[in-house]
Parts: C-alpha cells; structure tokens; sequence
C-alpha cells in the first residue's frame, strides 16, 4: 500500500482552502491567519510548503484551473467524432452549474487579474501559464471540430481559442455583475453557434 | 463669479484618489486611512460625504466610467454619418493610451467585479449600471452604424453592444496577463470588422 504522505495532503488542504478563500474575499482580503486557522496548520509548515503568501496565491491559481482542464479533456475524449458537440456540452454543462450555484462559481483567474497582475509579477506568470494550458485544450477542441468540418477554417484553432476564451471570461464577469447566465448565452450562441460555425 | 464649493472638491479629490487606489490596490487592499491621509480630509467630512467605505467604492466606481461614456459620445458626435469609423477611433485610440500606460489604465469595474460582486450588493448594482450605461453608448453606436448600411442588422445594436462591452471587457483582463494589447486588437480585429460589419 502507498504510504500517504502528510505534507502533500496538507498541501493539498491548503490549496483548497486558498481557492475558496481567495474567491470570495480576494488576495488583500484574505488573511494568513484565516488560512491556517481554517486548516490547523502551523505557520511554519505553511512557509516551509510555499515560502510566501504570494507564491501561495500562485500556486492556488494554478490547481484552481487543473480540474476544467482535466473536465474539458473528458468531453472531447467522449465526443465521439463530434468535437463540437462535446464542447458545447462541456459549455451547457458549465451555465447549469453557474446558475445552479448562484453566479458564485465563476473563474478566480478573472476574479484575480485585476487585482494581481499589475502587483505581483509571479501571480501574473501563474494566471498566464493557467489561462494558457486552459486555452490549449480549447485549441485541441476547436481543431478536431475544423478537421471534422464543423467550424470555420479561415482562422487558426489557436485563434479561434483565444478569442473564445477571453470573450466567455468578459461573460463570467457580466454573469456576476446581472446575477444572471444571459451573458453566457450569448457568448455561447452568438461567438460558438454563429461565428464560429461553419 | 460662481462660488467654488469646497464640499464638491473634496468630494472630487476623494474620488480621484479612489479611482487611483481602487485600480492599483482593490478594494480590501485599500485602506480607508489612506484615502483620507492622501487627500488630507477629516475621517468625519468622509462620512458626511459617502457614509462608509463601501459607499464611496460604489461613487467611485459611477465616477470612473463617466469620462468613458463622454468620450465615447464625442467620438460618435465627430464621426459624420459614419459611426463605425468613429467606433473604430475610439477604440484605436483606447489601445494606444492602454499601451503607452503599460496596460495598467485597463477598467476599474474588470477590476473590482470578481473582488465585489458577491461580497457587496451596492457595488454590485454600481457595476452594473455603469457597464449598462457604457453599453448603452455602444448601442447607440452600433445603431447608427446599422442604419448607415456598416454592420449587420440581423441582430439588435443592444445585442451587440452586450456582446461587444463583454468581450472587450475578457480582452482587457487577457491584456494585463500578457502585458500585450495583442488580445485587444484580436477583439477588435475579429469581431468588429469581421462578425459584425456586413
């Protein structure tokens, strides 16, 4: 049997601890304190993991995005010759959540760029490097679903999913604003099913 | 002669200085001392003036989008039976200023939505009436240019004008992660001259 190794669980419950804090109160909002206190970890472990709160505010923003890379991934591997139709589940699936969840849900990555990247330079690297990975696999979508004939050709995949991402990020932002998925509609229908469609 | 009121350009001072630290710091990194300590203006003369913090937050943010919208205005008031060449000034000359200030200028309201949206109510309706009434230029905008025969009708100049704030908005947030304005011309690019200019 696999030994369990207590430093990488207390990692890992930190890491957890950090996305949900840092969602809801931001970087600046969000204490050292409340962050040990919440998992009971000694401060010494916490520094000896991380080294600062701000390379913990980057890490957090890294495993934050893992689980919708790995979810994204699912979908297409089980679109069946249908790249397109695994993403607009993968999309469909997404508003229910966000409504299901009161807008809350939402991505830390935009919640946090406003407040880190003109601050903190290793925080801006780790939301670049996630906004990046997260952007590949919409890139590997979107060219399946061009070799597929099903969206456009004349742009590059990498272009498509650039601007598909950064326009559903400026809709999750509406979304919490108009506590309502319309913007998220939109962005799906008009960008995806329309602009994108062949 | 017309008195100066000392009260309104206390006001004003206040919430000059809080464009500034809200932008660079947000909101809970924003100490309420040195708010006051910046403009040298009693703890009390705030209060009377705003209430609370979070009041002045939500007066910063209405304050902030106004020399938007008038500017946006002008450039339609310029633009001579073509509103779409007066559009695509606007926006020009926005990717020109965002990058000769390092991409730090970029939207207070960007900023502040994932740090307030779900914390405070008050801010919450702020951002959304300033970005409806942002939007709403861009609808006029988009109306003209509809009627001048440049962009297509078969979606209502509200609709794009949502589509476009909310992009635009992603774009800005993609802009400060990669220090780059190469996602705000891709914005511009891809969805004013192409999905929506007939």
């Amino acid at each position: 049997m696999e030994k369990i190794n207590q430093k990488e669980i207390n990692r890992e419950n930190l890491l957890n601890k950090g996305v949900g804090l840092l969602m809801k109160q931001g970087y600046h909002g969000t204490g050292l304190k409340e962050i040990l206190d919440a998992v009971k970890i000694p401060k010494g472990s916490f520094y000896n993991y991380f080294g600062s709160k701000e390379n913990f505010a980057a890490e957090t923003i890294e495993y934050f995005i893992l689980p919708y890379i790995t979810q994204l991934q699912n979908y297409l591997a089980q679109s069946e010759g249908n790249a397109l139709g695994g993403l607009e589940r993968y999309i469909k699936e997404s508003i229910v959540e966000l409504e299901r969840t009161d807008f809350k849900g939402s991505c830390l990555l935009g919640n946090l760029i406003g407040e880190l990247s003109d601050t903190s330079d290793t925080c801006r690297i780790a939301l670049k490097t996630s906004l990046n990975r997260y952007r590949d696999v919409w890139e590997l979508g979107f060219s399946c679903a061009q070799n597929e004939g099903a969206i456009r050709t004349d742009k590059s995949a990498r272009e498509l999913a650039d601007i598909w991402v950064n326009a559903w990020q400026g809709a999750l932002l509406r979304m919490k604003v108009e506590q309502s998925v319309a913007p998220l509609n939109q962005c799906y229908q008009e960008l995806l099913l329309n602009f994108f469609k062949k």
